[in-house]
């Protein structure tokens, strides 16, 4: 019933593809990298602790190679139900030549252009990173900014992100934002018409221009900066992917300040995350009376988020940043939470699908998926119907 | 040449005043508290230490009764020089006809209507407080909050100002702000709007309505609150007793709000105030293209102000308050500068005055004075001429 790793990493295809995209690295690590990309959802603890302990390769040997189950840890033993139903030769060889297609290229851990903060997500650090545009963009800033927010923006709150942008462009530093509506886009807009890199990190794949409204934006990005992503092209962004990308922006940059953004905006789990990895995280204060600065309130009053009120204020942010590739560990989240919104991301509400199918979508195994189905059905929110299970 | 006390102490003018205004208290005391009222200027160290060792009486005797000037400190011997150009029967006996003139009552420590947490100012603290309106109005609220800002306000902030203090209003808390145009004016129509109590603090006399546009205000807060001073009726406010008004403000208060203020707004002073007696800080933050709000990013950023949004941020707030009347000491600020303020305040560009009139306006010495004359002939900001010192 376990596959055999051998069948990936002796596939032709697979090797020809592994060698066109990264002919300087040996390909069995190059393969098994990339598989590591397909089979777990961004943020994989047990895979990345895997991988950091034994290398990509001999952790695939171990996931998947033996038949002696008893051994493994029960973190292997869960990891695994959750890695089978991705496990097909021909998903690692479609993501590859994905890339080949759309000239994404494949950074991997330990490139001189591989973003150094990723290194404080230790388990959690992408396996990969795929990127369009300059790959080096990263690394040539003396700075790297996150000018994160709410996608429902308001003007204040624009003309705040592309002042900020636009002043630590010049000043050389480099700004990082999600290529969102709102907020990311004004920053990602301003570096680009003060003449610098920006760089933006994505939840889908790098070839899927989302939101579709900003492909030209994203374009412009990849054109001097770069667009990045760690989930192979193709593949659609999701809530979940959104939540997990967030860490890489926050990861990615020595500081995150927070333009706008509502009670619940996204942009708070952005904060959450630069303040888990200990970088300084400013707040930009707006009107007591606009939803659009309520969130960025939260911040000042409960996160001891610094209040940021000009380029000079984050520029002095920075110089508290204890630099990248040494902060504390990210806590844990509570696992439950975070599969139920890959499950949720998952299922539709017109299209049934089976708990196979659903398990392959969200990165968990069969029985977690029918588990959590169980659950949701308790609460009504989903169905179970002829072709399957549906959101109600 | 020295004055005994006992010219002041005797005088039945005084002693008849003393007892139409507390018929209850001894009235060697109540002369001898307002006597200490009218020789110093808001604040004076020395005096207040003197008397808190040796009492209000003692501390005269002390002070001016014997001759033997060299068994004194060094500190009362410097504060002699400057209560000696104020040493005037006629003085103080003025004091108490004005406020029987104006019905202002009379409020002394270890009354039950005393502010308790004046007594967190130890040396700093007021000799008196004159009031108008309801002395017990400071006691009766179950907490109190100081809402203060710019005079120069924006509709924001006057918004906000009235949002807060009608919502503590209706939680029956009392409002303490400090009668001027702008935010604190709001916060007072607002609780009085609300059918509430407030107190405001003013820095001259409370018989003069400062500014003169909120003598109709004013009059409707001594209605069922109250407007109480530490100066005499009939004394302007200076510069120098807006800096030492606020520290009442700060002191009087379980928690100090900020709701709007420039970079060098005097209510920076007044939260400085609230800090170093380990009240509670909030600020109100606002739009960072406001130069109204500029003063409260500050707060927030550097003074580790709270950020309030609400009425229940502030109600929070107020719950971090340890009590009144066991804050840590007033840091002693540099005596240099606030003289100088002192000595401005008290010269004027048309009137040339000598230093012993310069002296008994600021409550400096005569020796101070000349000095720092000197030290602003030198900077080009004073000038001598016919009938004495002007400023340029």
């Amino acid at each position: 019933m376990t596959p055999a790793p051998q069948a990936v990493l002796q596939d032709d295809d697979v090797r020809r593809a592994a060698a066109a995209l990264r002919p300087d690295r040996p390909l069995d690590d190059v393969i098994a990298r990339v598989a590591w990309g397909v089979l777990t959802e961004p943020g994989d603890g047990t895979a990345g602790a895997l991988v950091a302990q034994c290398g990509p390769l001999e952790a695939l040997q171990l996931a998947f190679g033996g038949d002696a189950e008893e051994e493994h840890h029960r973190a292997v033993r869960d990891g695994r139900k959750r890695w089978l139903p991705r496990w097909d030769t021909a998903l690692i060889r479609a993501a590859m030549d994905a890339a080949l297609r759309c000239r994404a290229q494949l950074l991997l851990p330990g490139d001189a252009a591989w973003p150094a903060g990723l290194d404080d997500l230790d388990g959690h650090a992408p396996h990969v990173l795929w990127v369009r545009g300059d790959a080096g963009a990263l690394g040539r800033a003396h700075g790297a900014v996150a000018i994160v927010g709410a996608r429902a923006a308001t003007a204040y709150g624009e003309h705040v992100a592309a002042d900020f942008a636009g002043g630590l462009t010049d000043r050389g530093f480099l700004v990082i934002s999600g290529g969102a509506y709102g907020i990311d886009g004004a920053a990602h807009r301003a570096v680009l018409r003060a003449g610098g890199d920006t760089v933006a990190f994505l939840a889908g794949g790098v070839d899927r221009a989302y939101p579709a409204g900003h492909a030209q934006l994203l374009q412009s990005v990849a054109g001097t900066g770069a667009v990045l992503s760690e989930v192979p092209c193709g593949t659609a962004p999701t809530k979940w992917r959104f939540l997990a990308r967030n860490r890489l922006i926050a990861a990615a940059a020595h500081a995150t300040v927070v333009v706008e953004a509502g009670a619940r905006s996204g942009s708070l789990n952005t904060a959450g995350h630069a303040a888990s990895l200990g970088r300084p995280l400013g707040a930009v204060p707006g009107s007591i009376t606009s939803a659009a600065s309520m969130g960025c309130h939260r911040l000042l009053r409960e996160y001891d988020a610094r209040c940021v009120t000009s380029v000079d204020d984050v520029v002095e942010l920075m110089g508290l940043s204890h630099g990248l590739g040494e902060a504390a560990q990210v806590p844990p989240r509570g696992p439950h939470d975070a599969e139920l919104v890959r499950l949720g991301d998952a299922l539709s509400a017109r299209a049934p699908r089976e708990p196979l199918d659903l398990a392959r979508r969200s990165g968990l195994s069969i029985e977690r998926v029918e588990a959590l189905l169980g659950l949701l059905m308790l609460e009504g929110t989903v169905q179970r119907g002829a072709g399957g299970w549906r959101r109600v």
